[in-house]
C-alpha cells in the first residue's frame, strides 16, 4: 500500500511505524494490556490465530515423527548450572522463584526460559540403548524470559511456543533433524502465513547459547527490518556430556548422544501483522484467518434481507470460515471493523443485489469489489480466496527483494541502511571483531549465511580479508 | 477384576491401592518424576491420553458459544489481594517470584493458582454496556498450587486444566451457566471417559473460595474413595463489586455483572485410572484411547506374515486408531506391554490365522479371545469398541451401586466407613459444626449435595435435628 490512507486511530506506518503496530494490534483486539508488567492478554481473535497455527505446525510436526510430551514449569537453580554456556545464556534473563507459601525454598527455581535441562534429565532416564533412538519429543508450553523492553507478540516476558528436542545416534542424524525441523518452519510461514523466509545459518555469535550450529528463518518487516521466525540448534554432544546421556551401540560400547532443540513462538503473529497490514489494518491471510468472509447485510430491516444473509451464511459453512454481523451497527461501522481485522473477504447483499440474484464480494488486500451471481458464488469464493493468498505472498516477496540491496564497502552498507533500509548482502570474513565492529557502528546485525551462497565479492565488507561467507545483514525485532 | 493376578513389578491392587496406583502410571509410560519436587513430565502416552480429553472438550467449550483466550502466567500480589475470600484460600499456596534476572522485584508476582482476579481487571477494561454481554471466555493453561503432599494427575505442583470465566447480565443468567458447564463436564466424565458421576452442590464448607455456590461432579474410585472430577462456580456479583465490572443496562443504569467460573484438569486421568484399572495394568474406553488396536504378529518371521500384518494396518487405519508392533520382542512380552497400557483391543495374526482367512482378537476389558472372518474383521471391530466402552461405563456403575451406602445413624455411617468404604448418603441439617464433627471423627468430608435429593429421613446423621439435605459423604483424594 502506497498511498497513505486515514483510519481512525490508527497512526499511518509511515509516520511511526512502531506506533502504527501498537495501535493495530489493539484496535484490532488481538491483545490488551494487564497490570502484569511486559505480559500481554491474547484476546479471542488473537488467539485464534495461535490456534490455527499451532494445529497446522502440531500436525507437521506428528506428521514427522515427533511425540508430544510436557515437562515441568519450574528447574532448580542447580539442574539449569549443569550446562556452562546454556546457564551463561540464559541466567540472566530468567525470573525466580524464592518462596513456596509462606517457606523459603531451599533452592531456588527458576520459570523456564526453555526446556534443554529437563528434557536432559529425563534423556538420561529413558536412553539406554540405540534401540531406543531417535526420541522425538517436542512440547508446546508457555516460557518467561525477563525482558527489560516489550513489545506485543515481538518481545514479552512471558510468550508461547513450541520447543521440540531430539536424541539421535550420531551427530549426522541430528543434523538432518536440524535441516528437517527449519524446512518445517519455512514451509509453514510460506505456505500458512504467506511469509516468505531466508533459510541459513546464525554465526557463532548469534547462535544458541549451548549448540554446535544454529539454523534460522529471517523474514522481512514493512519497515525494512528483520524479524527472526524460527530457530533450529544442532546440540552436538556438549549437553549429553554434561548429563551423562549415553546408549551402548549394537557393539555394546557406550556412546553419547547427538541432540537438537528447535522452536516456533507467537511472536510469528507480530510478523504476519508487520508483513502484510497496512494503513486500514490487519490484512490476515486466508488460510489461517479465524474468518475467511465476513457477511454484511445491507439494509438489513428490510423485509427478506436477513433471512436471505442467514440462509446464505448455512450455505457456505462448508466452503468457506463464514461469520455474519447481524448487529444493528452501520454498515459503515461494520466495513472499518472487518477491514481493521484484515478479514480476507467481505460479502454484502441488500435488497437489489437479492433482486438481481448477486452478492457483492469485496477483497481486503486489493480492495476490489466484485458482482458475483448467486450460481457462481461458492467456485468464485475459492478461487478468489486462493488468488489472495498468492497475491499477499507474492507482494510479501516483491517488498523483500525490493529492500535487499548488495554492499561491497562499508560505505555502501552504512549509506543503504541509511536510504534503504532492508537486508543487505554482504561479504565476511568470518572473524568475530568484524561482525562486533559492524553492529557497533552501524547497529545491524548478522540476520544469517543463507544457505544460498553467492559470491560478491572476494573481500570481507569490513576488514577487506578474504571472504568466507556471504551473510544477511539487518537492523531486526 | 476379583482375582488377584501377578503381574512383574506392578503391587497388587488389594493388597496397596496407593502402590498399585504409582506403579502403574510409571509402568504403563504415561509419567517420569524429574529433580522439581512435586511436579511431573507427562509422558507421550499421557500426554496423547490428555490431547484427546482436551480437543473433545474443546469442542463442547467452543460449541456452547465459548472463546478461547490466554492470560498471563504471573499475578501482582495487590491484585490477588483484591477479593478478600478469594485471597485467603489461594494465598497460602502459591509459588512466589521475588527476582526477575538479578533485580529484585519491587512487588512479588505469584505464579497463577487459578486466573479469576486476572479475567476481572480484562472485563473491567472491555465491559461497558448490556451489548457486551455476556462475555464467555475460557482458557487452557497450567496453575501451580504449592502442595506438600503430592501424587501424579491426583495432586500436583502444577497441572494442566481450562478454566472458563463468564460474565453475565443477571444472577439467574449465570446460574444457567454454572449449570450448562457441570452438564458438559459430567457427560464429558460419562461419554468420552465411560466414568459414572454424581452432580451436586457443595456445601457452604466446601465451595470455591469467593463463590456464592460451586456445583460439582464427584466419582468414585475402585478402592472406595471419592475424587472430585469438575466444579463450576457462580460467583455473584463479589469479584463484580471487588474489581468495579459494571455495564450499563437498557435504562442507561450501571449494573453490576454477575460472573462464573468453572474448571477441568489433568487429574481426571488420574480418575480415569483408578475407575477402570486392574492389576494388569491400565484399562483405557475406547473412546479415549490414543491407540484403540493393537496389531501383535505371531511367528512374524515366517514368510508372509508381516507384510499381512502391515497391509492389515493400513486397511484398519480408517475404522479405528491402529498401530502395530513388528519389533523383535516375544508375543508374550508384547502383550503384557499393551495390557499394562490398557489398548482395548489387541490383534494376533500368525500363518495359521492367515491360511484360515482369520484374525485373533482380545478385549482388553474381559480378557476374551474371538476368533474373526477377515470379511467381517472392520464391523467386528467397531461393535467391539462400542461393547467395550458400554461396558466399562457400565462396570464403574455397578461399582459405584455397590460401593454406595446409607446411614441413617453416625453409628452406620462410622461401620460403613469401616466395613464398605465408599459413598455414604446422610441427611444433614445444613449447619457447619456438624459437617466439621463429622470430618473430625471420620475424616469423610461432605462430597455433595446431589441435585436428585432422596429424602433417608427427617433427621441430621450427626445432631438428629432437622434435616435439610440428602449428603454424599465420602473419604475423598
Amino acid at each position: 500500500m502506497s498511498k497513505k490512507e486515514f483510519v481512525k486511530d490508527v497512526t499511518a506506518m509511515e509516520d511511526d511505524f512502531a506506533q502504527w503496530y501498537t495501535d493495530v494490534v489493539k484496535k484490532a483486539d488481538l491483545i490488551d494490556y494487564s497490570s502484569v508488567r511486559g505480559s500481554m492478554i491474547i484476546r479471542p481473535y488473537g488467539y485464534a490465530l495461535w490456534e490455527n497455527i499451532k494445529s497446522a505446525l502440531d500436525r507437521s510436526i506428528k506428521e514427522t515423527g515427533h511425540e508430544n510430551i510436557y515437562m515441568p514449569l519450574f528447574i532448580p537453580e542447580s539442574l539449569l548450572q549443569k550446562e556452562k554456556d546454556h546457564v551463561e545464556g540464559f541466567a540472566p534473563e530468567v525470573a525466580w522463584v524464592t518462596h513456596g507459601g509462606d517457606e523459603q525454598l531451599q533452592e531456588r527455581l527458576c520459570v523456564r526460559p526453555t526446556s534443554e535441562v529437563l528434557f536432559c534429565e529425563h534423556y538420561k532416564n529413558i536412553i539406554h540403548s540405540y534401540r531406543d533412538l531417535p526420541k522425538l519429543y517436542n512440547q508446546w508450553s508457555n516460557v518467561v524470559r525477563w525482558e527489560k523492553t516489550t513489545r506485543p507478540f515481538l518481545r514479552t516476558l512471558e510468550f508461547l511456543w513450541q520447543e521440540g528436542h531430539t536424541c539421535h545416534a550420531t551427530s549426522e542424524d541430528a543434523h538432518e533433524e536440524t535441516t528437517k525441523m527449519i524446512n518445517v518452519y519455512a514451509n509453514l510461514c510460506e505456505d500458512l502465513l504467506a511469509i516468505p523466509v531466508i533459510k541459513g545459518q546464525k554465526t557463532e555469535k548469534e547462535k544458541f547459547a549451548g549448540a554446535n550450529f544454529t539454523y534460522t528463518i529471517e523474514s522481512l518487516m514493512h519497515d525494512g527490518k528483520a524479524l527472526q521466525s524460527g530457530t533450529s540448534h544442532h546440540l552436538g554432544d556438549g549437553f549429553a556430556r554434561s548429563f551423562g546421556i549415553q546408549y551402548s551401540d549394537k557393539d555394546g560400547e557406550l556412546q553419547y548422544v547427538h541432540q537438537t532443540s528447535w522452536g516456533f513462538t507467537t511472536r510469528i503473529i507480530g510478523a504476519m501483522i508487520m508483513v502484510h497490514g497496512d494503513n486500514r489494518g490487519l490484512v490476515i491471510p486466508p488460510r489461517v484467518a479465524p474468518t475467511q468472509l465476513m457477511i454484511v447485510p445491507i439494509a438489513q430491516h428490510k423485509e427478506g434481507v436477513l433471512d436471505f444473509a442467514y440462509d446464505l451464511k448455512e450455505k457456505l459453512t462448508s466452503t468457506v470460515r463464514v461469520d455474519i454481523d447481524a448487529s444493528d451497527k452501520k454498515p459503515g461501522w461494520k466495513f472499518n471493523e472487518y477491514e481493521m481485522k484484515g478479514i480476507p473477504l467481505r460479502l454484502e447483499v441488500g435488497p437489489k443485489d437479492i433482486e438481481k440474484g448477486q452478492v457483492v464480494l469485496a477483497r481486503r488486500d486489493t480492495g476490489e469489489k466484485l458482482f458475483i451471481p448467486l450460481d457462481e458464488l461458492e467456485a468464485k469464493i475459492s478461487e478468489l480466496l486462493e488468488e489472495i493468498q498468492a497475491n499477499l505472498y507474492n507482494k510479501a516477496k516483491q517488498l523483500r527483494e525490493d529492500k535487499t540491496s548488495i554492499a561491497i564497502t562499508m560505505e555502501e552498507f552504512t549509506d543503504t541502511l541509511t536510504n534503504k533500509p532492508g537486508f543487505i548482502k554482504a561479504m565476511w570474513c568470518g572473524k568475530n571483531e568484524c561482525e562486533e565492529k559492524i553492529k557497533e557502528e552501524t547497529s545491524a546485525t548478522s540476520r544469517c549465511m543463507p544457505f544460498e551462497q553467492e559470491g560478491l565479492s572476494d573481500k570481507c565488507v569490513y576488514c577487506g580479508e578474504k571472504a568466507r561467507h556471504m551473510v544477511y545483514w539487518g537492523k531486526a525485532y
